[in-house]
């Protein structure tokens, strides 16, 4: 089935701004409350947001095989399960009914009422229910720059690194869309020096500049996906802060790995861009440095070209960028991660999601982390109103933001953007 | 509200057996098959399993404010977030009705039948859906014995280990009841002495012999949960076998801990014994080595006397216990796990599981995993049937039982029992 929505050529009927990240051969899918207070799932258009549980009960998707309730739904995860086939013949139909030379809609006052929405009569939501999410730990740069930091640069990268698409389990439960603020989190930290450990807030707050893919339903309890075969299960990608509190993450993670230190919050962009939406921005990922095992093979284009920035917006005044990098600097590929995630039979679900890991890029002002951007607070970075950052201050809005661009087309993921606020306020219950 | 339900004094007009791990004491709850195919809530007496389900259409919880199919679902997750004041109610209701001086249920063959099943009648469910999985490492001697193994006595625990209950994040997707095989699962390892990694079948899988509980909704975003406040948001407890590759394990856990080397499969027994059923078994938690810091203080009795025992039964032979163990051994307990857990403020959800790590006790016989038992391979434990074992072999079931006893009353968990059977043979899609 070919994927009649990436045609260049197409222009909707909805305006679209000349750089805006949503234009008809976009179509990403989220969640969203409506003005009168219904959550549907939707796509947006330009500044338009479109109810696809409004479109479908009025016939639109007429010929495609959806349940009646798919999008009336809080999540996508059902939508997820039904498959690639699927979520073509919606976007591709999506991008029918809104082509400039359709009518249909556009002439329908009444119908065009009920399903289009300003963005500012609507709240995003999370767009799925994340089962399991998985971060790994995939750019060689920002693999290289920790290990350098923590252990010195001959012994920076771990023996398994160049093997292994590194990888651990992360929390879902503390997973949030765009615009929900996060509270300082406290905990143990050892100061330098220090013997035993102290509590308290944390000192060291980073964002780490991640993407994410979600899943659908892929395996079973033994089967694993072959390398090849893996982007049939992804459905698409945000953007993903993965904030890290790295005090608290030195003292903890022995022997078992990050717990604390990244489970109070990651933020992640509401609209899912499809990796349909994606295609024609595939690059070659990184040649292999050492050799791979046979099941980490991958063949063709698995990387994808997405040009990423951070900025930090303090309180009351202009956002500074401080980080500009790429996806496609990747070591490891989504579809290495899967086929490793899966060798061990581990069943991959709809709505699970896995985080790159940091994205840093290999200049100084491509890292991911103001941990690597400062190095570990070595060398602030000035903001625009005068004011240094080692790492996040409290009401410092973190904002993320990503696209691709060629020949004209530009295909974009919107932001994440998350406020830090001071150490929650504990009320006696 | 007094728990009822516990009076050692009560007998049941079921059956139950002198060993019985399920008298009118327990009521632990579970979801099963019917012999109609119709998923249920259940509870069971002896070898009783009754449907709760089928018991709140008749009637029988009136009074108790309960959804009308609060348990005709396929997970206890809506029952455990109504809260324990909801589940002490139905758990002291249950005890009436089979209370041998209550002849309403008794003396009503057609109710009776449809609301009582035997054992081979009904077919044992996951009984939740684990939204969030964490294993903690709270067993000292566990923790002693591995750190001795991998970098010797003098570095045996890290700095942290007793100042914080060490834990990290598992797999949900691959948790599986008792009675469901698995397969050995393939990945990366480091031969000894090689310099790189090879590709095949892990020749080194364990168990570990671990507690789980479950939690209700705890807390919001940001928020914590006080130590001495903990229990309220514990559900109950199963027994739990945190399958385990020790070669992969190896290769791949630094630095982010264990992935691949679990995430193939974690089996629980399937009836959740509720902490209010253990009330009667509660102990002193060991005395802390180092003092703690204030949020992990926990005052008066939070440890449980439960006695654990693991057997390994070959192919077409008869077991032998490899291990025997007790749940008071954990050096930080569950009430400390959650508080620590949630410090940072991460949400905890109804549903979400928390392994107390492997429990090894001071014995060299009550060691919970084989790794230590055989002491890494180096001492292999004999089996009944002649053969001996430095881990699991293809078609070996893993078997493990745990039980409280207190004047006369036994309260245990029935088994997981889980068989490993050789590589998953992949198919062709």
């Amino acid at each position: 089935m070919s994927i009649s929505a990436n045609n260049p050529d197409r222009t909707s009927w909805l305006h679209v701004g000349k750089n805006s990240d949503f234009p008809i051969q976009n179509i990403p899918f989220g969640v969203f409350l409506t003005r009168d207070d219904i959550i549907t799932i939707g796509t947006r258009i330009g500044d338009t947001a479109i109810d696809l549980g409004a479109l479908h009960q009025l016939g639109y998707f007429e010929g495609i095989p959806l349940t009646d309730d798919i999008f009336l739904q809080d999540t996508l995860n059902d939508f997820i399960a039904d498959g690639r086939k699927t979520w073509r013949a919606v976007r591709n139909r999506i991008a029918d009914i809104f082509d400039s030379n359709n009518t249909a809609l556009k002439n329908n006052l009444k119908h065009k009422e009920i399903v289009c929405f300003r963005l500012d009569e609507i709240e995003m939501q999370l767009p799925v229910q994340v089962g399991d999410y998985t971060d790994f730990y995939s750019s060689l740069e920002h693999a290289t720059n920790v290990g350098t930091m923590f252990r010195g640069a001959d012994n920076a990268l771990m023996p398994n690194w160049l093997h292994i698409p590194v990888g651990y389990h992360g929390r879902s439960s503390s997973i949030i869309p765009s615009g929900i603020p996060v509270h300082r989190p406290q905990g143990q930290t050892l100061p330098d020096g220090a013997t035993e450990p102290v509590f308290g807030p944390s000192k060291l707050i980073d964002f780490e500049l991640e993407m994410a893919f979600i899943t659908t339903d892929a395996n079973d309890l033994g089967e694993s996906i072959p390398v090849n075969e893996a982007e049939e299960y992804i459905f698409g990608l945000v953007l993903f802060n993965d904030w890290s509190a790295r005090d608290i993450q030195k003292w903890e993670y022995v022997p078992l790995g990050p717990f604390l230190a990244k489970s109070f919050a990651s933020s992640m962009s509401p609209w899912i861009v499809t990796l349909d939406a994606l295609e024609p921005f595939k690059v070659e990922s990184p040649k292999p440095i050492k050799p791979l095992l046979p099941y980490l093979k991958s063949k063709g284009k698995k990387g994808y070209d997405i040009s990423l920035e951070v900025a930090i917006r303090p309180k009351d005044a202009k956002e500074t960028i401080v980080s500009k990098s790429n996806f496609k600097y990747m070591y490891w590929n989504m579809s290495q991660q899967l086929a490793h995630h899966t060798i061990n039979g581990c069943p991959i679900n709809s709505g699970d999601m896995m985080g790159s890991g940091t994205i840093s890029g290999p200049t100084e002002d491509s890292y991911g982390s103001m941990l690597e951007l400062t190095w570990r607070g070595e060398k602030p970075l000035k903001m625009k109103d005068g004011t240094e950052r080692k790492f996040i201050n409290d009401y410092d809005t973190v904002i993320m933001r990503g696209h691709c661009e060629k020949d004209g087309t530009r295909i974009g993921f919107g932001e994440v953007s998350t406020q830090l606020l001071p150490i929650y306020n504990q009320k006696k219950k």
